[in-house]
């Protein structure tokens, strides 16, 4: 059964999803890539985001280093390098958000996103080329947005004396999506120390009585539910925590947090899942209260390809047939609402009824990115079972 | 029929909307109000929202200085003034965006619009109670937010090479907003100067080809078009600015701009309005091109409250009909949407189709504001016309 699905993506992932980008994001003028792609692939914004330049690097070169070596994915991916090096970097080094098309500095973010991406970028594309620079500049920065997490200021985002020292959520997975790639490819133990305390970070976030992962907790443990952050749920994000917690505990394996790992997948679908209109919600109140997100009840693509890859992932280590339940309805939902028959690659924004609201395939927020990595992951992790 | 639409919003305002937010926005215990109030009042975020803290008190001034003097209304604006003397400001007199409950600075935002609320509310209470040092504080910020408007870096804001100077519609309506004000009670010259400014400014935002203002335009008049602000067009800020920019000319009139604004108006409504499921929508894109924005299709309930507001001004200036037929069909939208019968005051957030997206009164956006002066501006405008 799973065969079908792995044939599938794929189909989807080389015929439709690939093709979708390199015909249309590829900025053979001024390097770099455009992502925000109209349904057809026409360009509504020339700008390049950085975190989507970075992503979209990280994912032409894993590509053609796990799927297939086409000059065609490595000279895409170079694009993107050589755009990042020339034109992402202030003077102190820190990575833009946007630029120009032609690459002067267009917007600056106070948070790390944009360097992390880079980051992977930087790496993959030099384990594909074997280009040691670009190894050593995402090693270093590696270790500059572990010190930016930490402190904030350093971004020039101001401490004020009423915030509570927080532990986001994405900031325990991006470290840990990071150090994957780097404990896997070094010699250096201190990568798996931070993915041994990335592990103990996520499982902070973790509510028993919700089976999810919380957003946003305070340092020192204490109560955040009188704020809407310290109550928030995505359901994507948990879903997304869940595979990277699994691929990390592969490494370091710890049977009590893979249970963890299982419950919060089951406790996220339940909880996420929209019993009315099916598909899962963006953004959720554990309370049952407002969120401050006008958004939150519409359906995004990515956490269904999250779903899609962490649901794969699980059947495939558990053999368990709710698993595959899960995946069917999922898989179903992904594929009448999100995946364009005429001209390749996935939407990415319904309403709550799943009516589309834009015709975008790919924006500021949207790139060459969630789509083609849970399609690769999860063809690999079923040919992984096969074998 | 006009006197039957003053006679609902006077009730609405005074019987439901006014009490819902003396019952459950006035923190007694640290000063300020709340705002982010679920359906029942009940409080979801405690934290006070600088810009919501302002519009509040401004809000309960005027109420007191133009539709009753009620004790309670001043008490209420005062709880508001104390708070936002107390703790709003940061030592080089900055305004905070939040605060924490008890008044600790919580987030700061590189944008001027906290200020320009407070600064709102400072006047209008000085203006109530005759305190001179709120009224020249109202002063000297309002001078300070015209240069923080002109040179972004003053509030930490870099610009960044890459960057066209643009002018923000928001910009301009505030500037006006404010002006008015000042205009109007103080025998200053300048004022008038501003406004006349004001008006050539929103002009310049003015699209003959679709008959709306666009949110962004160039300084230099250069074409903006390829990048999505360029294109963006908020149907309640063009109908919004529309009634601020009659209020202007009706200080320094002007018979062709003044045109203008009944053409903007006619224009908002045609191409704002969903054909399909009724209400206006939140953002479009003038080319038809996918909005950054991904609750664009939404219907909100402050664009509702300025159409019916602006629909009201048409009329009693031109009284053509065909204002009144918008008029009743945006009340009816708004009527049959967002106004909640049981608990009183307006919901904020529908989808497209005009479910409701979330049950919350107020949030970080929404306060004791829009709804309550389209309702008082409304009513006097009627009033004014039998009069």
């Amino acid at each position: 059964m799973l065969e079908a699905y792995a044939e599938r993506y794929r189909r989807d992932l080389v015929d439709a999803v690939i093709p979708f980008w390199l015909r249309h994001a590829l900025d053979h003028e001024h390097g770099g890539y455009f992502t925000c792609l109209d349904r057809d692939g026409t360009v509504y914004d020339p700008r390049k985001y950085m975190w989507l330049q970075g992503r979209a690097v990280w994912m032409f070169a894993r590509l053609y280093r796990e799927l297939a070596p086409r000059d065609e994915w490595l000279a895409a991916a170079r694009l993107g390098v050589d755009f990042i090096r020339r034109y992402g970097r202030d003077a102190e080094g820190r990575i833009f958000f946007s630029l120009t098309r032609e690459g002067q500095p267009f917007f600056f973010q106070r948070k790390p996103y944009a360097a992390v991406f880079v980051q992977m970028g930087l790496f993959e594309y030099g384990l594909a080329t074997g280009d040691q620079a670009c190894l050593d500049e995402a090693v270093a920065l590696f270790w500059r947005i572990v010190a930016w997490i930490e402190q904030p200021t350093l971004l020039g985002r101001p401490v004020l004396p009423g915030q509570v020292a927080v532990s986001q959520l994405a900031d325990r997975l991006v470290v840990g999506m990071m150090a994957l790639e780097l404990a896997r490819q070094l010699d250096d133990p201190r990568y798996d120390e931070v993915l041994r305390a990335t592990v103990a970070g996520v499982l902070r976030h973790y509510d028993p009585a919700h089976r999810v992962f919380r957003e946003v907790v305070a340092h020192d443990g204490r109560d955040l539910t009188a704020l809407p952050e310290g109550r928030l749920f995505s359901p994507g994000h948990t879903i997304e925590t869940v595979w990277i917690l699994l691929q990390m505990l592969a490494r370091n394996p710890d049977a009590q947090a893979q249970q963890v790992a299982f419950t919060a997948l089951a406790g996220a679908l339940e909880l996420g899942w929209d019993t009315q209109y099916d598909g899962l919600f963006y953004f959720m109140d554990l309370a049952g209260r407002p969120t401050l997100q006008l958004e939150a009840t519409m359906k995004l693509w990515w956490p269904h390809a999250e779903a899609i890859y962490a649901l794969v992932l699980a059947y495939t280590l558990t053999r368990e047939a709710h698993w595959l339940t899960w995946l069917e309805r999922v898989d179903r939902y992904t594929y009448t609402h999100f995946v364009d028959p005429v001209h390749g690659e996935w939407f990415g924004y319904c309403d709550r009824r799943g009516d589309l609201a834009l015709t975008s395939k790919g924006g500021n927020y949207k790139g060459f990115f969630h789509v083609p990595r849970a399609l690769l992951f999860s063809l690999q992790a079923i040919d992984r079972m096969r074998d």
